[in-house]
């Protein structure tokens, strides 16, 4: 049992083999998989810490420039293992809960963290730390089968789970989210892409190519200022309006002097499609 | 006229005596209902300290897991009762004013500060200080019937009324929360369902009995957890995304602490419904 | 090329002849119109920095009490001309481009800071830039021909571009406003509508006339009063509820210091309709 805030995880993602969960990357596209289909891919000790390792290790991969993150056999993921997780918690000391909570409170802020764009692809059941793993991601494609549960409180804990309280009401409001959080119902996939928490919805059939072809198309763009989009829509969270606008004109400054910029003029003048390289 | 902040409400709630509004406590629901209807329960000033002293009190009180605001005979609140306050009020000096509209924002705050989830019953006329008090809910149920009526505007004031510019544009977003504090007009029920304001839609004949059940629903949940769930959901307002992950952590930790986690696991393990204590 | 944070706009504004928009104004209400309709109504430096001007002048212009804003010949804005805007920026040095990047955002910042609420008529193509004169607008008015672009990325660019990343996600919820940012993919006007960024739909053939009606409306209202509601609406953004209550009962007593305040009163005893003054 591991309660370090995270895995280290060698560079660079392509060559490392993941443990606990699945990782391939080709080309700019990383896809994490959960891999425990059998039981609806629960999370461990281990595959928590490994998921923090990962994207902690992706802020300073070069190659990878956006990640699908999804679940095998038809379910994203159930959350966390109720015999290899939940019962260790009840029998645990203060200190050990603590480090339990940072942990898993890590891998949603290495999520939040690195440059590239998280498309989660989600079917099935996505519950408890699972619908929090789609929730910190940055898109997310759903299905009409989804169901995302936000079950804390039906396993006696609080909503306040992982940035739960702050991240799901800027996604789908105050309101929606305070009734998810208090009452642990299951929010189906309608319903989640009528709130905006799907971006989109897929087939089951088609979740997983519909995700990959919106962060393929995301990581073909310019991803040094994608990286940046994702900074300061983290760093704005909590400024004033006035902050926002005198932050926004420093780092789009700085992204103005990247060659992508000058690249996407010059295949205009040309009547031509830009190809970005993320520098 | 009463301007203190609240009016001093003894413990427990389940023996006070309401004089300007009706409260009814059964087991662990406490039901507020605001009882003027054929006025279509205005507010008085009375009412107000009534109302901010009840929700202070329900701070200390152990019985009470949730409550229920509702109006009597087919409205939910017409508002700040023209002739007894709007009168008043344009007589009244400059340390008189601020002393009131601090006592109506004390209403709010003593709503949000409570550990009960609160959950309103919304018929019929909802306007000024009774929209104001079922934004200020955890959750609305509500009727296709129901007008939704930020209408300070239309008697010369600012939409800026006991948190309106702060909790309206998280719960429907800014730009239609900025309509309806620029024009006062009313938000109908559909549209305060399709917007997130209402979290769901029932009949006149039903929505006290709905929302009532969903009370009651959550009042057998973990209230320690919950009451948690609804300090974080204020705390984190303001707060960064790291921030909030990290609050959240040491709020979590500390429910894993509570026998309410260890009956929800061992009710799980013997596959059975856990029954909570809030504890 | 200026590159001022904003053109000194000299008062009144109903006496000001704009050289690079159309600014006309007619009672209490100014319309700003961008009217180089060949080119779909783009953007020069001269444009933001006049844009700038008329804004911050407008917060000291005592008849205007209402703004809209509208694009000729049926496009809002196709943003930040090509060859006159990005052509130069690929090749300013760095000081250069920081002082353009601030001048854009003080056009954000003049119509956030001017007490006039700002009411954008959308049709046709409101693209970059021209997205951002939308959405930093107080209220929109679209139709289902709308093509909504924050297309900084299909240019090399962030999505953080004058207050983007803070203000979208707060119309629209932060998991739209990402998808928005990171493709810079067309917001269909009815899908516009759906998520919150348009108040309402309307027709090529009366946009700006519904527009106008609505602007108008607001300007017969307590205008005193509504520069408050935007004040608080922006200064609420990053307090915690807490002090948002606090903040709002010192300025709507103010509000009720004000006769407008008395009028509506003494226009409701006597089953009139008030005639608000904007004191």
């Amino acid at each position: 049992m591991s309660l370090k805030t995270h895995h280290p995880v060698p560079l660079p993602l392509a060559s490392y083999k993941a443990q606990h969960v699945k990782l391939v990357v080709e080309g700019k596209l990383a896809t994490l998989t959960l891999n425990r289909p059998e039981r609806k891919n629960p999370l461990t000790f281990e595959s928590y810490a490994e998921i923090a390792g990962i994207f902690r290790a992706a802020a300073h991969d070069d190659q990878v420039k956006a990640f699908v993150i999804t679940g095998e056999g038809g379910n994203f993921c159930s959350g966390g293992d109720v015999f290899e997780i939940i019962g260790p918690l009840v029998e645990m000391n203060t200190v050990d809960l603590l480090k339990f909570t940072k942990m898993t409170g890590e891998a949603v802020k290495a999520m939040r963290a690195c440059p590239q764009t998280i498309v989660a692809a989600v079917d099935g059941i996505c519950a408890g730390a699972g619908a929090i793993l789609a929730m910190a991601s940055d898109l997310r494609v759903g299905t009409a089968k989804a169901k995302v549960l936000f079950l804390f409180n039906r396993v006696g804990l609080a909503g306040c789970d992982m940035g739960a309280c702050s991240i799901l009401p800027r996604i789908i409001g105050q309101g929606r989210a305070a009734e998810l959080l208090y009452t642990g119902r299951a929010m189906g996939g309608e319903e989640a892409e009528r709130w905006g928490f799907f971006n989109k919805l897929s087939s089951s059939e088609n979740v997983l190519a519909d995700a990959t072809a919106l962060a393929k198309d995301i990581a073909d763009g310019p991803t040094f200022a994608n990286g940046m989009t994702k900074r300061m829509l983290e760093m704005e969270w909590a400024m004033s309006v006035e902050q926002s606008i005198e932050a926004e004109a420093v780092a789009q400054a700085l992204c103005m002097e990247t060659e992508d910029f000058s690249r996407a003029f010059h295949a205009f003048a040309a009547k031509q499609k830009p190809v970005f390289e993320g520098n």
